[in-house]
């Protein structure tokens, strides 16, 4: 897709169009040109994107792709009429689910109607502060009211996972690092043993480990390759001793990660 | 849509079939049953799937909807052999865009092939590392180095905007609380100074605020709402004379916030 544009135009944030569109685009080689233009929600807003789109056009010689998330027939019309190519994800779908609901859709504008209504939006916050709150293991406080604990050895990818759990699901996610005290000590920090059935450990390749903890603290002992090859072997022997289930996180994103948590310890997440 | 199941499977962590499918599904009345299946990357795991959605179908006596984000051309007509009502989101766009492009898509499995060698994902997990070292005011180290930073009373919604802007966009956010003592001294917190082209401010009512803080320290002073309204007074009288852009928070998702600071104020990352 040499000198190809493509714009995600949305009547809400755009960031479902941005998302699902690059996972489409992502089956293609190739990386074109990104333009997300949010919160279009006037016919004038829609004329005015329909310019630029037809000003692409004629300056990249090739019609633009235009993911559209629209809800408003109106605005919908607007931009068929430009030069680009106009892919409707939610038209698409919802003429046949209109169709097998026996219902029409409701054209509501944004994902979001008023969020300080919503109590899931309410539960996602809260789940945040639960989780700023205990991370790398500040507080023990109120830890039966985790939903996850998650602990495996320093720059394991701990903490970006707790906050993507909390941020996106709404899981209240702790997590705990295993240090070399544990290791000597040979058990689990005191305050998770009442709550081991809701940890979940993270591990890492060593040589991987190593370079993330060099960008930290440059040829310290704590990157040392040989020091984080016994450190990352003790927290996997201490999780197989404690029957803690385990990922490595080393070539897996936080969504894989996250994803993989959920179904494994909390399916019940992946279904309500 | 009583008593309707819907599915969301992918060969993938199934996130961009969900939220899209969410988004669909909020155009019609009613809230259906949600059951995700991540991973779905062998014909076996296929038939299992399959298994589940028709043995719903049975149950229910309406058959399922079935969101569907499966690169596998095999497992994608074993899903579609099934009793649920198929919608499948990438095949739908990938064919007219194989046209429009001339090439055939590489049927390429997953969002994230390897993380550990992408540089947008390396910069997203260093911004969230940059926000948390600079969530409220912190540290002033390196705020040179920041995207963007938030400033705003306290518990306005600028640590979840934060964290959302890193996860999601890679952003490198800091944000600093506006505290009785600014007001007193009638200016910006000093370290800010130098950096107030990449400030922006969050509001909220004064109501909200005091319901939120009363969760926080019931009947206190910083919870009282005569309090309350002061400090978002002083507050946005300090931002409108800094000439600081600020939007309310009140009836705003941190999605809706961050897409809004981005327009606004970095519409480089909504065009790359």
């Amino acid at each position: 897709m040499p000198n190809r544009t493509v714009y995600f135009v949305s009547d809400g944030t755009g960031i479902t169009a941005e998302t699902f569109g690059n996972s489409i685009l992502a089956q293609f080689p190739g990386k074109p040109r990104h333009v997300r233009r949010p919160f279009i929600d006037t016919l004038d807003k829609a004329h005015q994107v329909v310019r630029e789109i037809n000003q692409t056009a004629e300056l990249e010689g090739v019609r633009p792709v235009v993911f559209l998330t629209l809800v408003d027939p109106d605005m919908l019309g607007v931009l068929k009429a430009s030069k680009g190519m106009v892919l409707d994800m939610f038209n698409t779908f919802i003429e046949p689910l209109e169709a097998e609901f026996g219902v029409k859709s409701n054209h509501r504008i944004g994902r979001f109607a008023d969020v300080s209504k919503s109590q899931e939006y309410t539960d996602r916050i809260e789940a945040i502060n639960f989780s700023l709150a205990h991370d790398d293991g500040q507080s023990a406080k109120n830890l039966e009211q985790a939903d996850v604990i998650l602990v495996g050895v320093s720059r394991s990818g701990k903490t970006p996972t707790s906050l993507y759990l909390a941020m996106q699901h709404g899981i209240k996610a702790a997590n705990y690092p295993l240090i070399p005290e544990d290791f000597e000590r040979n058990e689990l920090p005191k305050s998770l043993a009442p709550h081991k059935a809701k940890c979940f450990g993270l591990t890492i390749a060593p040589e991987r480990l190593s370079e993330i903890r060099n960008e930290r603290r440059p040829n310290s002992q704590y990157a040392n390759l040989e020091n984080c090859r016994r450190e990352v072997a003790q927290a996997e022997q201490m999780m197989r001793r404690e029957g803690i289930s385990w990922l490595s996180s080393t070539h897996k994103s936080i969504e894989e990660i996250a994803t993989t948590i959920l179904r494994d310890i909390r399916p019940d997440r992946l279904m309500y």
